[in-house]
Parts: C-alpha cells; structure tokens; sequence
C-alpha cells in the first residue's frame, strides 16, 4: 500500500464524470426542471436498477448490438446482466408486469443514468443522464401531441424562445408504406430506414446507389403532410406550439417505432444538433406477452441539455449554496462554542455550518464565502452577548443579538 | 421475436428493486429528508459514476473482497471496471484529486446507489441507496460531533423520537493501543477486529477460545470512557442529543477508520438492528499520495431506514400524487378540446393532465383519482362555458367558469 507503484489513480473511470458540488448545482437544476415540468403534465416518476437481464435486450436487438453496444458480464449464477443502454425496455416490462393493476393511459417519467459501452474517445461519455417520458395506454393522437408539446414546454421552460429549436415530425406507418411498395425481394425493411436514416451524413450519390440497390423506383418521402401528422400540427399550433413541421427525412434509429416520431433540434446554425426525439411504439409490450399496449414518449439526455443551455445563454450563473449563515470564531472561543450557536440557529429552521477548523479567523471568513453561505456570524471575546453578523455579499457588517441574528436571517428567508 | 419459448421476462434483476410510482414516492420522501437535513448543516451535495477502476477497491481491500464481494469485469479496452460497492474510496479519490483547490474543512454528502456481488438470496439485496456526509479537513473533535449529531438529527428530522434509536461510541486509537499491546507475534490486527465485531453473534467459549489464539493476556476493553469518547458525548449533550453512550464493543467493519467510530441503534426490542455507522479515517487520501487529509462520516441504507420508519409507523401514509386537475370529456368533447383547456390552466402555473382515451367519463374520473389527482374539470356538450369541478377527496361538485375554476385551484395551492 505504501508502494508508489501501486498508488490508484485520483482520476474517474474513463468516460464517466465526477460531479463536485458546482457540478451538481447545475446537474439538480437541468433534473429539476426536468421533474417540475413533467410534474406540471401530471406525470408520475417511476425509477429501475440499471441492472436488466440481458434478454431484455436481446429480445428486440441483434446479438450483436447487445455485445458489442452495451456493458453486459455474466453474474456468479451465469446469468447475463446488462448496464441499461436505454430505459424504454425497461418502462416496457414494468408496465406489462403490472399490465392487470395499471389504470391507464400512464403518464410516466423517470431519469436514469444509460450506458454505452465502446471504446473510449475523447468526448465520447459511457454514461448519461436522460429524462425519459412516455404515455402507456392510448392509441390516441392527443397522446402524440401532448408528448410534443411536454417536450417543447421542458426548453420553453429552461428559458429557450420558439426560434431557438425546431419540431421535426414524421409517421413512419406511412414511411412503412412506401417502403414494402417499393423494395425489392429480399430486401430488410431495417437496411431502408439505415439508408434513410443516414441522408443527411452522406453525398447523393451514395444515397442514389443504395436507393437503386434497395428499391425498386427511388422513394418518393410525400411532401404532403399525412392526416395524423397534420392533426400533431394542428393541435400543437391550437396550443401556442408553432415552430413544428413535417419532416418526411425523420426516421429514428430505434427499431421498435410504429408510427408517429420527432426529433427537436436546435437551431443554432452553427450547432444544429438533434436535442431530443421519440415516437410511438405500439409493439414492445407485446413482446412479453399479452395484448400489446400503445405508448408514445421520447429522451432527452443531460450532456445535450447542458450544451444547448451553455449554447443559448440560458444557464443561470448560480454557484454553490451554502448555508443560509456559517459560525466561525476567533481563538479566545472555541470549536464547540460555534457549534452550539450554530445548533441554536439551525433549531429556528435555518441552515447553519459552524467552524471545525484551527483556521485563523480571516481563512474562517473565506471558507463562508467559497461554501457560498448569506452570512458569517462571529464569536469573539470582545462580547459574549453580542456578535458581528457580516452579509458575505457585500461584506457589511452589524452587531446583533443571538435573537437579533435569528431575525434578520428569517427575513431574508422570505 | 415470436416464439414463446424467447419471450423475456417482466421481472427485474434478481436482487435488485423496480420503483413503481407509489415505491418512488416513499423513497422521494426518504432521499429528500436526508438531503434536507444535510443541507440544514451546510454540507453540499456532490455525485460521481456508479463504475470504477476496480484498482481503487484493491489499493485498501485484499484480492478476495474485490473479486468476490463486488461487481468486477473487464472491459473492452481490458480495464478492469467495479461497481462501487461503497462511496467512501470515491468521496476519497475526489477529494485528493482537487486538494490543491477545495477549501478545507468540507462538507459534502451525496446519495448513491451501491451494489454487492453475492449469490442472490431471498430478501438481500444486490443494489441499494446510501446517504454519505463526510468532512473533509478537519482534526477536531467538533467534526466528530458535527457528524454524530447531523446522524442523529435525520432520525429525528423523520419523527423519531430520542427513545427510538440509541448511539454507541467507541475510539479505535485505543483499541489499536490495547490490541498492539497484547497481540501475540505474528497475530493480525484485521483478525483481532474481526473477533471484537463477531462478539455479539458467537458463543462466549467461541470468543475466549479465539481470543486465546490471538492475545497473550485478555483484551480489557476499558469501561472508562477515553477522553475524546468524553469529549464528544459531553458536546452532543450540550446540542441535545442525550442518547449516546461509550460502548467499547463497536468496532465497524471497514478497516480505514482511524478513531472515533460509532452506530446507530433501533431500541426496538425485537428488531435491535444497527441503523447506520460511521468513524473517523484520516489516512484514506493518503494512499493518492501527498499528505492525507482527515476525515471523519457515515452512511445510512434506504432499506434499513425504510424498515425503521416502518417499525415505528414514521412513514406518512401519502399515495401518489398526481396533478392538481384532470381535464375529463365526455363523448360530446374531444381530448383535443380537453388538452385545450390543461394547457390554458397550466399556463397558470397549476399542474394539469387530460384525457387521452376514449374511456367512458366514470372511468376517466376513476382513472382521475387513481391518478392522485385533486380535481377533475368535467367538459359536457350541456355547457361550452361553465363547467363541473369535482372535488375528488369528497366528490363534491361544483359549476364553474374557466376563470373561476382556475380560481378555485390557485388558493387550493396556498
């Protein structure tokens, strides 16, 4: 242990993240608001292990996905475990466990951490946190819209105006259409939606080739809006929603998608990065037998999230929040006597730390100030009744009772 | 996909939990209690990933602990990746990582989940949730103290009262003195604390006959109280906190403690469990490298505070809730028309879901108050201007306007 040799790296696992405190006050202010507005929806939050046994991935996805996509390790019973890469698998087999005792349509959210298992690269992160809300229970098209709208009303809410993203939507069920009209024998309606999926990442040429080798006449994506999209647009303008159109280029990379999908970008044309998608998925519940049940729902991840915000201006400037008032003293009182003042505040509903350090007095106050405590309340000899109450803000200073203390920091409570 | 012989399963991991919604609303409650009573202290809240370098769990455990207590696998760059089965080495690396920047003493707490790798049994888990407060910097005494008495004030903070839960102190500085002193050559201290952990639970001929094998002379665990141990429960005393005592038979676990350890009883006769545990460890951040920095925390399990609350009837008995108003129709009005409406109230500040079904209107109202919500806003074709509002705790109706509707909910919420 004392070999230097075998000293452990003070780093974290690679593609992970540590959040100290100023991380965290802005990671709890993304979840919050996250929270407050599905809340507002009347969506409930439900939560999971991030282990799943691999079959539920394995069900839906290719061998190869599982292995080569996701962290997955045998347990001691041999049993294959999964690191959850996405939680609607998850909300699937939830909701169809229960499928007797739900009173549905469902409105659910939850915020899991997902992870991804590829070999690490600068940027790349293995784990994120995601807000996912879903709908359970309705083949209802206002469950389509008010799924868009909650999406849009989650950036509204962080402060973003209509013209900082735009609502892309398509149907796939027309998109299947079209597509098993047109491919030729033997052809993977999967191998359609990767081609289309890709458009905008590769010349046209190359998507010409594939098209040609795919189908049997090139695609024809309608520029006409299809009547359950153009109900989505109608309803979502009806609401104050109008910065969404119709996208016949939208796919999804998802394969359990049956009908209406979106994706939210930014508009920012420097960063026009998807921000969020989701659809309709009628079928995975199915899959664990039974009558399927319809849902809707998208994710929306904290890294995109955070970017966009820094991007847009819209991260408050807030640092760490301490205690409303932080105790410290001078060495004629001691340790013990901070603590006691400090357990007097604290019993009035206030928040208090007190000194537990040989600190000088001046290295006292800059402790306060960096923990981002209101005020420093201090002891010295000078008064046993009385003590200076400095507002760390401006760095006035008063004398004050004990009661007098208590007061002023109650009203600044309010 | 649609063979049955490969239909995957709806149940979870085995040993780990699903949070439906009504689970999620008791560990809500739980996880921001601890929070709340954290921060009423001025400790900040920090967060880090669940996975590891599994080298931070050898630096201070054997080979066995790591690869048969823990989740342990390599990953594909051939790291080998632990699932962090405790916060502390996390909390510890962090802190060294940034010493040269943090301002010392901190006071940081967090609320991971935490995992162990055993074979699963009937009613152990593999994963839970662990509140962690740990300071940071600090020699003093009043740290100890500080720690004690913020784990005793989240007992209490639930409802607990002084007679529910006992706290037992001990110093490990002079066990260490006592053990060094009788232990015979080449005995181990880590054996020696094994044998005073295992005391409770083996026969009195087990100890001594152990005991034997390992000390020359019996281990007199000193009735006296040492003078730290005194120190702290004269100050706890003076905060209050009234229900501590000197117990010379705790020794904790965990081998990096230092000094003062302690626990957390239930006084309950029948279920005479330790709550939670904690100590001083000053040497931990030491293994980084540079000087270690003190410390001094503990950590409380979900499930054994959930068993706690439950024993003493602390947990309130509040459902889901749901929002404020659900927005129901009857089969004259759309749910378009109805999410028009939850929109407008939203708008208002007030949560609001609505119909997305085609269920009858008894069953919208049913699902209303499955839901958890306060009222249900009844649209009919009878009225395109007043509406019903019902009251769902009494079922009391009301006719209304928008205006007056919104009206009512907004000092509902005061």
């Amino acid at each position: 242990m004392n070999d230097e040799t075998k000293k452990p790296s003070t780093e974290p696992y690679r593609g992970v993240r540590d959040f100290y405190p100023e991380d965290m006050v802005v990671q709890r202010y993304i979840q919050d608001t996250w929270s407050k507005v599905a809340e507002s929806f009347g969506f409930h939050r439900y939560d999971a292990s991030l282990l799943e046994p691999a079959e539920l991935y394995r069900a839906k996805s290719s061998e190869e996905i599982v292995n080569d996509q996701t962290y997955t390790f045998r347990d001691r019973g041999d049993r294959e475990v999964t690191l959850r890469p996405e939680m609607t698998p998850t909300v699937a087999r939830m909701v169809a466990q229960r499928r007797r005792e739900l009173a549905f349509p469902l409105r659910w959210y939850s915020i899991p951490n997902l992870f991804r298992y590829e070999r690490a690269q600068r940027g790349r992160l293995r784990e994120h946190w995601q807000l996912n809300c879903d709908i359970f229970g309705s083949h209802d098209v206002a469950a389509d819209v008010e799924i868009i709208h909650l999406a849009s009303s989650i950036l509204t809410a962080f402060g973003a105006k209509d013209t900082d993203f735009e609502i892309r939507i398509n149907d796939r069920a027309t998109l299947f259409g079209e597509i098993s009209k047109k491919i030729k024998d033997g052809g993977s309606t999967a191998e359609a939606l990767k081609l289309l999926d890709s458009k905008a990442k590769i010349s046209a040429e190359q998507y010409a080739q594939t098209e040609s080798e795919l189908f049997h006449t090139p695609l024809s994506l309608s520029p006409d809006v299809n009547s359950g999209v153009h109900t989505v647009l109608h309803e979502l303008s009806k609401r104050g929603v109008t910065t969404a159109s119709y996208d016949p280029s939208i796919v999804r990379g998802f394969t359990y998608y049956t009908g209406m999908v979106f994706e939210i970008f930014d508009t920012n044309p420097e960063n026009r990065r998807s921000l969020l998608g989701g659809g309709r998925y009628d079928n995975l519940t199915g899959l664990f037998g039974g009558d399927p049940i319809p849902a809707v729902g998208f994710g929306m991840g904290d890294v995109t999230m955070r970017d966009f915000l820094e991007t847009h201006s819209l991260l408050p400037a807030t640092g760490i929040r301490g205690p409303v008032v932080y105790i410290v003293n001078d060495d004629t009182k001691t340790t013990h006597d901070a603590a006691r003042i400090a357990t007097t505040i604290r019993a009035r509903g206030i928040s208090a730390a007190s000194n537990v350090s040989d600190k000088k007095l001046g290295d006292q106050l800059k402790l306060a100030e960096r923990a981002g405590a209101g005020f420093a309340l201090i002891l010295s000899e000078s008064d046993d009744t009385h003590f200076e109450l400095k507002r760390l803000s401006d760095r006035t200073v008063t004398k004050v009772s004990l009661e007098e203390c208590i007061a002023t920091l109650l009203s600044e409570l309010q």
